[in-house]
C-alpha cells in the first residue's frame, strides 16, 4: 500500500457570519473576518488517495483522472469564487473546516466513476482530504 | 549604506472590473477574476527601506517605526478587506500594480512623520514597494 | 472530526551538553552544538487538535482560545530565550526531542483550563506537537 | 515515543517506460515523460524513525547514524544519476511509487548494521518513507 | 513604471560535459554532473517584465500573451527534455548559466510578435530572466 | 555578464546589547531580544557573484571555490557558535546590519586569493551579500 498526495491551490473569498448568532456574537466569534463585503485566501488543497501500486504502470492512480475529479468536483465551482454563493454554504458558514467537509462529500461522490475499481489504476481510495487556509492554519479530515 | 526588506501579510477579496470597458470586454480581459461576487488572495508585502548603519544601535531603521507606519497606513484598511470598497479603487481596478501604487503612495505619506530624519534611527528612506500576489506574480516599483 | 493544525514561530538558542557524560563525550556526541556560549534556531511548533465542528460557529476550536493557551503555555516562556535557564531543562538536556515533551506537558496541564468542554468550542483535544529544529528536522508527539 | 523526520535531496534524471506496453500505449499512459531521452527532478526524502527517546542523550536516534546509512543505501547510487540504470528499476518503471519502495528495502536491509538496537541510541525504528517528486506530488510508504 | 515578475517551472535532464576538456579535466571541474547517463533538475525560470500601467486595464503586461510566448519559445522545447538533446546546446555544455542564455535569446526574438507596442498592454520590455537550478543556486541576466 | 547567488545557512546566537546606552534604552530599543543569556537564528546567507561566462566551463565562477570561501571565511567562525564572542563584534552590537558587513569584510579581503583573475572562472566579482534573519527580515550590502 502506498499513498500518494496531490496539492491543488484556488483563489476564492468568503464571509464569515453564521445566521444562528446575533450581529454582535458574530463579531465577537469571527473579528474581522465577518465584514460583510467578504476577505480571501488563497486555499491549497492537498488530496491523499491509498492503494496498492499496479504492476504495470507502477502507479498508485492515474494522475489526470485524480486531476478530472478534483477539477469538475472541486475547483469548476470553488476557484475565482464567493464561497458564501455556493449552495454548499446555504446555511453553513464558509469556515475552512466547512469547506474541507464539503469538498469530501464532492469527491467521495464522484469518486465511483473517476475510480470503478478494481482494474489497474482503478482501485484507490480517497484517504485524507487537507485544506490550507494560510501558512499557519490546516484542517484535515480523514475518511 | 544598506538596505533593510521586511515582509508582510494581508487577505483580501477584489473583483477585477474596468468601468471603461463593456461586459464583454471585461470578461475577456480578465477571465473570471471578473465574475460579480469576487475572489481573493493572500496578499504579500515586502517594504524595502535603505539608509545608513546608526553606530550606536546597529540598525538602520527602528522596525517597530516601520511596522507601525506600515500597520497605520496600509494594513489596517486593507486587511480582511473588500479592496474594491477603498477610496484609492474608485474608479481605479484593483490589479495588483494598482494595488502597489497605492500602497506607495499612502507609505510615502505617512513617511516623514514616522522618519523625520537625521537624527539615529530617523533617516531611512523607502526603497521599495513589492506586492505579490500569488506564489507565481510579484509586482514591485522602485521609488 | 476533524484536526486543526496551528503553526507558531519562536527564536532561541541552547546548548547541547549532558552532565551524565565526560567532556569528550559531550563533544563527540553533540559535536560543535556543545559549544559552551550555546547557539539558536528559529524553531516552528505545530499544535494539531482534534475534535467535533461545532455546528453553529463552524469551527474545531476557538482559534483565539488556542493562541492564549499556547502563547501562555510556551511562548512567552521559550521566545527569545535561551533554552538551557528554563526549568523544564534543569538537568535534562535541551534536545528538540525534550523541547517537543517540555511543550506536550505545559500544554497538556493548561490544556483544561483552555477548553473544559463539552459546549461548543469547548471540546478539543490536544493531537500532536511537532517541533522543527531546521529544515531538515522535525520532531513529533502525538498524545 | 517520539517521531523524528529527517530530510534529503537529491537530483536525478529517469524514463517512464513499461516494457509491459506498446509505444503507444506508453504515450498514452505517461505522456511527455515517455520521451526516450529522460527529464529530471530534485528528489526529496523524508525518511522518519521512531522510538524512545534516550535519557542521557536526549535524542531518539544517531542523527549521523542515520545520515551514514540513508547516504550509503541510498543517495552514493541515487544522486546525480539516471534512475533507470540502477539495478532496482530492471524491468521496473522508475515512477516514485517505485523509488520509494526501493529506498524503503535498501534502507531496511542496511538497518540493523545502523541500529542494533537496544542500547541508547540503538534502537529506533524506520517508520515511514516519504518521496516528494515535485511541489505538487509526493508519495510515502509506512513500514 | 512597475516589474512584473511571472514564475515558471518545468523539469529536466542534462549532462555537464565540455568537448574543449579531456575525460579527467571533465570530471574535475563538474564532478557527479558528468556522468554519461544525466541526471535532471525542476527548473524555475523567472521572467520579469518592465513598463508602464495601463490606464484602462490596470495592467503592466496581458498575463496570458506573457505565458503564450514563454511556453511557445522556451517551456515547449525545455520541459521534460534531455537539455543536452537541443540546438541550442551543440557544442555549449547546459550549465544554468548557458541555459539562463539560451532561455533569454528565445524571448528576445519572439518578443516584438508578443508585444509589438505601443498600444495598451502592448509596450512592457523584457527585464530580467531568473533561472534557478536548486534552492541553493540561481543565474541571472539583465537586459 | 551574468550574477550567480548562492544560498548557505548556519544557525547561531546573539544577544542585542549596546555599551553606549543604559540598561533601559537597552530594553527599550531592542526588547527581548536583549536579554542577557541570547536567544538565536537560523541565519540565511546569500553571496551574489557577477562576471562573463567562462566559454570552455560555461560557468561564472567555480562553485567549490566560492564554497570554499565562504566556509573558511565565515562559516567556519560564526556557526554553531554566539556571536558576541567573535572579535567582529568586540564594541559591536551584532545586529543583521552589522552581521552582513562583517560577513562582507572577510569575504572581500579574502577574494583575491579565491578568484585571483582573470584566466577562465577566476574573474568573479562579489557583487552583494544578503543576510535573512528570519523569514519576515533581511538585510543586503551592495559591494
Amino acid at each position: 500500500m502506498i499513498r500518494l498526495t496531490r496539492r491543488y491551490r484556488w483563489p476564492a473569498s468568503h464571509r464569515l457570519h453564521s445566521d444562528a448568532l446575533s450581529d454582535e456574537q458574530n463579531w465577537q466569534l469571527y473579528g474581522k473576518c465577518n465584514n460583510p463585503y467578504g476577505h480571501g485566501h488563497d486555499y491549497v488543497l492537498e488530496v491523499s488517495v491509498r492503494g496498492e501500486v499496479d504492476a504495470r504502470s507502477g502507479q498508485v492512480a492515474h494522475i489526470e483522472r485524480l486531476d478530472t475529479v478534483v477539477q469538475s468536483s472541486v475547483l469548476d465551482d470553488f476557484a475565482h469564487q464567493n464561497l458564501n454563493c455556493l449552495p454548499d454554504f446555504a446555511g453553513v458558514v464558509p469556515t475552512t473546516e466547512n469547506i474541507a467537509s464539503a469538498i469530501e462529500r464532492r469527491l467521495q461522490s464522484n469518486w465511483p466513476n473517476a475510480f470503478p475499481g478494481p482494474g489497474p489504476g482503478d482501485g484507490p481510495v480517497l484517504d485524507r482530504v487537507r485544506v490550507r487556509e494560510t501558512r499557519n492554519n490546516s484542517f484535515e479530515l480523514e475518511t
